[in-house]
């Protein structure tokens, strides 16, 4: 991808608007802080690493955009922002890792004179802008490991170049593969409701020229009993100490046919995506979204607006059911408790 | 239900037309067989027991619409309408057993004069047309009695009055046990890619007044893991001497989930569906449908023309992930070679 999905331009947080891919390729530029929340919220920037930019970049948004003239009206303001950019999405952890990362920067150094706390901030963004592109790299590198030649593949939702800055964690792993001449296919979940598979992913395996075909999500079932599908590479929103992982609507289903069928199912993502906090998937609060989103594909509504829908954006999936999590610092195994904290140490 | 999903009038086949619900209740006349055959492929008409239905009025729209003035040419014409109309959808065997059985009717009857043969012929539909509307409530009967005071079901596609002339298979058995007073909830996949669970069975569950929620598909896993399923009922294209069963894609991967989470799986079929002639399920066509049902939802285009897909309009459930099949002669228990046989005798 030659287009970061997230980066500052112009004092402003330039995203690709994902709602409207793949029909047309358009930008939005959020000049506050408002405007990038509603850019999240709507799903305008998805994808728990390019979430984890965007409230990097909210906060320079923040000191950009303020005219506080006191360090405490200043400390105050950030401190609300960051609250209200957590709120846009609650179960991706890398947003309030940025969010926590960028307040505890400016904890450091708020004794400085504001220009010069700016400058840090933004310098801070940068380096988290540069080390999400390196990470997506690196877990390439070790998630090419996996790919055999002639592997098939299944993935699920977009953890592609659009749900980071400009690689991608689960399909970086293919880009990496690719670029070392492996050769392998891509069955691509459509995933419902918001299409992210359909729309997002097959757009991008298009561009890299990787070979896909495009399901729909009830069709996985099928496919593997048909002794079509080697493995199973999928991101995630957010992992607990134990290994159980937080990620779309649909893994957990993914997982368990995985399972059944003897088919070995990874997780890809970032360190940034691990949650020290809680000890299990129990503990992840999962999102539920407008029932329009179920109700409705793109203008076309499918049933009456009375029509009662459940929605929810997230499953977990337990740990004994993932082979294996790929992180820029390597591939954790089961035991996974144990083997968090050897490879990812203090993150 | 009070109106026929398919039924003779003004010496037509008249059918709901499915692909315009739930937004309009349209009504189609198909004057002759390419008429049919064309409602048939597009799905205006849909469901196994009902696709018998029309098969049988298809014989006799031939047979009204002929001039044929020898036996000879009447025999023939009939026989090439039947490979027609069975040409239509290969899954679902109610159409072929429906055809045969015309034919075999015809066979039997073809020294009389073409006035008395169409009476005949006519006559037969009607009776598989009453008995289809019988079977569906001797169906429910047996079926209402798996269904628990309180239970949340799982129903996949549309096995309802829109797939029968007027009540239905799986939601037959719902309408039974409603109109015995029992208090359930029924979670509707929404069945992607033609969206028959959102478009057809919801407009059937709200007409009853029956309490549902719809989801999507790959949201039945996380709801079973959630404990809010009690079991689960689908309908069935196709049943092998051994019990495995062909119906809508997502079946199979709804009977593995059900399995992984201790949940009993019931399949509900009229005794037309079952297809003696073949002992397992490796032996059931798979129609495999038009790129374009994935690639777009209603008149929106998700992706591009381009985009390569599979679509694959059934998959096949292994007799060993189900727990009993439904039919108005009771309810088929494993071990189904030996049962099927006891239950079904000769059909």
């Amino acid at each position: 991808m030659n287009i970061p999905t997230i980066q500052w331009e112009q004092n402003s947080v330039k995203i690709i608007d994902q709602t409207k891919l793949p029909h047309k390729l358009e930008f939005i530029y959020c000049g506050n802080v408002e405007e990038l929340w509603e850019a999240i919220r709507n799903m305008s920037i998805r994808g728990a690493p390019a979430l984890g930019v965007a409230g990097a970049l909210g906060v320079v948004l923040s000191i950009y955009n303020s005219d506080a003239k006191s360090i405490e009206k200043l400390e105050k303001e950030i401190k609300e922002n960051i609250d209200y950019l957590k709120s846009s999405r609650p179960t991706a952890v890398n947003l309030s890792w940025a969010l926590e990362k960028m307040w505890e920067k400016f904890k450091e150094i708020k004794n400085k004179d504001v220009a010069e706390i700016r400058k840090i901030l933004f310098e801070e963004a940068r380096k988290i802008v540069e080390e999400d592109k390196k990470t997506c790299r690196e877990i390439g590198k070790y998630g090419a490991k996996l790919i055999n030649e002639g592997d098939r593949i299944i993935t699920h939702c977009n953890a592609g170049a659009l749900a980071t800055v400009d690689y991608g964690t689960a399909l970086g792993v293919f880009y990496y593969a690719k670029g070392k001449g492996k050769n392998f296919h891509v069955y691509v979940d459509e995933t419902r409701p918001r299409l992210q598979g359909a729309r997002l992913t097959t757009w991008e395996l298009t561009q890299n020229e990787i070979s896909y075909t495009l399901i729909c999500d009830n069709m996985t079932g099928t496919l593997m009993k048909q002794e079509k599908v080697d493995k199973v590479l999928v991101g995630a929103d957010r992992i607990a100490l134990n290994g159980d992982i937080a990620n779309k609507i649909g893994t957990y289903t993914l997982a368990v046919l995985s399972n059944f069928h003897n088919i070995p199912f990874y997780i890809v993502a970032p360190s940034s995506t691990f949650d020290l906090n809680i000890s299990s998937g129990r503990e992840i609060p999962i999102e539920e979204r407008n029932k329009d989103e179920v109700r409705c594909v793109g203008e076309y509504e499918i049933v009456p607006s009375d029509t009662e829908v459940y929605n929810p954006a997230f499953d977990v999936t337990p740990n004994n059911l993932i082979h294996g999590i790929v992180t820029e610092k390597g591939i954790i195994k089961p035991p996974f408790h144990d083997n968090i904290f050897r490879i990812l140490g203090g993150k």
